[in-house]
C-alpha cells in the first residue's frame, strides 16, 4: 500500500514519465492540482484527451495540422522554398524569424547512437514531393550539430541530381555573443563565411 | 493564429499553470504526448479528471483519503500521539521514519505575507478533535522556519491549558552535513540541544 490514495499514486505515475518531471514535481503538480477548482482539473484532463484526436500531420510537410494540410501549406502567398527541419519545434523557431517559404519536417536526424535510420525520416516523402511541386530551393535546416550535419549531408547527397538549388544555415557567431566564449570551430567557420561590408 | 494549432496552444497554455512547468517545458510534454501511445495520454486525461472526484480530505485529520477517514486514522494500531504538519507532503516524509503516531495537517502556516491567519488552517478543527479524542501527546512538527515557528507557538499557546504534553521536533545538524555549511542559528540550537553519551 503507498502512502496516498491510489489515484494520487498512479497520478505521480503517469507524470513521472512526462519529460522534465520528476517525482518530487510530480507530487507539486499533484498538489496544485487538488487545490485547484474542479472545472479547471477537468478541463486539463479532457484537452490532453483531445490532443491526439485534433493533431494530426500534415500530409505534404509533416508539421502538426488540424486538417489534411497544414496552415503553411495551405498559405498560397509562401514562396516555393523548402527549409528543411528535424523537428516541428525547429520549423517554430524558423517562422519566428518572418521566413515566408515552406518547410518539411522530417521527425529526427540520422543517428548511430540512437539507432535511426535514414528510411525511419520523411525523407522518402520529400523525394516523392518535390517530384510534383515547383521548388526554387531547398534549405537544409537540420541541427549544426555531428548528427545535424550527417543528415544534411545525406540529403544533399539524395538531392543533387534535381537540379535545384540546395544551401544549409549560416554557421557563425550568434548576436550577443562574445568571442571568448565561441568554440574555435565556429570561430573557424565564421572567418571563413566573413562578408565583406 | 498561433503557430500551433489551437488544440495545442491551449494545452500548452494549461500546462504552464502548472507548478515548476515553463513554456519550453510546456512545449516538450505536448510533443511527447503526440508521439505517445493514444491510450497512454487519454488515461493520462482520464486520471486527471478523476482525482478531484476520487480524493477526499479525512474528516478527522485531514489526509487525503478515499473514504470519510483517512487510511491512517482508521488504523487502530496506531498511538494516539498526534504530530500536526503544515501539508500532507510533511506527513508522507514522516510516514517514511516509522513513526507510529497520527497526524494533524493544518494545510498552511500562518504567514503575514500570503495573509495566512490563523482561521483560515484547521486549527479549530484541531480544538475539537482533542475535547473527544485521548490524547497522550502532541508533537508540534511545522517547518523550522520563521512562519513554521510562528504557527508552532500560535498553536502551543492554544494547547496549553489542556494538560497534554506538546513537544516540537528537535532543531540540530542533520545526518551528513558538515559543520561548515550550517548555518550558525542551527549549530547554536545544536549546542544547546546536546546530549550527553
Amino acid at each position: 500500500m503507498g502512502l496516498y490514495p491510489e489515484i494520487i499514486e498512479k497520478l505521480i505515475e503517469k507524470l513521472e514519465k512526462l519529460p522534465g518531471i520528476g517525482p518530487k514535481s510530480a507530487e507539486r503538480i499533484v498538489y496544485y492540482l487538488i487545490s485547484e477548482k474542479d472545472e479547471n482539473v477537468i478541463s486539463l484532463g479532457q484537452t490532453i484527451i483531445s490532443l491526439k484526436n485534433e493533431v494530426k500531420l500534415c500530409k505534404r510537410c509533416f508539421n502538426f495540422a488540424e486538417k489534411e494540410l497544414c496552415n503553411i501549406c495551405l498559405d498560397d502567398k509562401r514562396e516555393n522554398i523548402i527549409c528543411i527541419v528535424e523537428e516541428v519545434k525547429d520549423l517554430i523557431s524558423i517562422e519566428k524569424t518572418n521566413f515566408k517559404g515552406r518547410y518539411h519536417v522530417l521527425w529526427g536526424r540520422i543517428s548511430l547512437l540512437d539507432n535511426v535510420k535514414p528510411e525511419q525520416l520523411k525523407v522518402k516523402q520529400l523525394i516523392e514531393r518535390i517530384k510534383n511541386e515547383k521548388v526554387e530551393e531547398i534549405i537544409i535546416a537540420t541541427n549544426p550539430t555531428v548528427e545535424g550535419e550527417n543528415t544534411a549531408t545525406y540529403i544533399s547527397e539524395i538531392l543533387k541530381n534535381t537540379g535545384i538549388k540546395i544551401s544549409r544555415l549560416a554557421i557563425g557567431v550568434p548576436i550577443g555573443s562574445e568571442l571568448e566564449y565561441i568554440d574555435s570551430q565556429t570561430l573557424k567557420k565564421a572567418i571563413e563565411g566573413r562578408k565583406e561590408l
